[in-house]
């Protein structure tokens, strides 16, 4: 039943980041709902890296709970990054963003793949499985970060 | 399967709003936390309510999707209003959210309720239900600013 939600959820998200669901008003909207939601993903794959790198106690269960709200959030960033929303309000991403646009899409699609794999291996309930997950979700933050986000 | 699937949502995201999630290193992250889930919830919920009220165009696919992110959304919040972390960076929490924390409560499971009749609402497809829905998630919203968010 897990893996149905997971597939129907994935699949209403997926197409949830269409670009005609991204309407905002105003570009400085658009990049602070950029930023909400990635850093709500953030707080919440957090938790789980400290929990891999031994800085917090494993719990199967909030481990879980924490990949299934990252795999949810991980969908919705991209739509905030819309034309015209570089050098606005306090925004790191760089103009690599647009011009390398394919590139980006990309990396953020990468992101996506690692956060279900993530979320898969979360529910499989040991922690081994979990660091492996943990070290790739954090190596696609990384790239993606290092190619288009400021320092 | 969707019904499955919103089932199993909610039982994923509602158990993870639990006390012991909240794990927030400082005050001023709960802050953001609750400021960022919040203000990705509003975002969808806008472009919902921009149907409802014909300032945009209804159309039943998107509207449905929105309500999806505006269902799970709903969930998050709670878990970063921490105790002392009122009075917090830019928070427009009143007090009343700890000293009244109950009726806080009740208030923030209102929404939840009313998300969850909106993501279902949203579903049926007609612009009547939707608007009926969109009134009902309202006023849950207003509901818990009217008391415990400043003006």
């Amino acid at each position: 039943m897990k893996a149905i939600a997971a597939f129907v959820l994935t699949a209403v998200v997926a197409t949830s980041a269409s670009p005609c669901m991204a309407q905002f008003a105003k570009p400085e909207d658009a990049v602070k709902y950029r930023q909400s939601a990635l850093s709500v993903m953030g707080t919440h794959f957090g938790r789980i890296a400290a929990m891999a790198s031994g800085k917090a106690a494993y719990d199967a269960k909030e481990a879980a709970d924490n990949a299934a709200i990252v795999e949810f959030m991980s969908r919705l960033p991209w739509a905030g990054f819309v034309e015209g929303s570089d050098k606005v309000g306090n925004t790191k991403a760089l103009p690599e963003v647009w011009s390398q646009n394919a590139k980006f899409k990309e990396a953020s699609e990468k992101l996506m793949a690692e956060t279900t794999k993530l979320n898969a291996a979360a529910k499989l309930g040991t922690l081994e499985a979990l660091k492996a997950a943990v070290a790739s979700t954090g190596g696609a933050c990384k790239n993606c970060h290092d190619s288009f986000r400021a320092k």
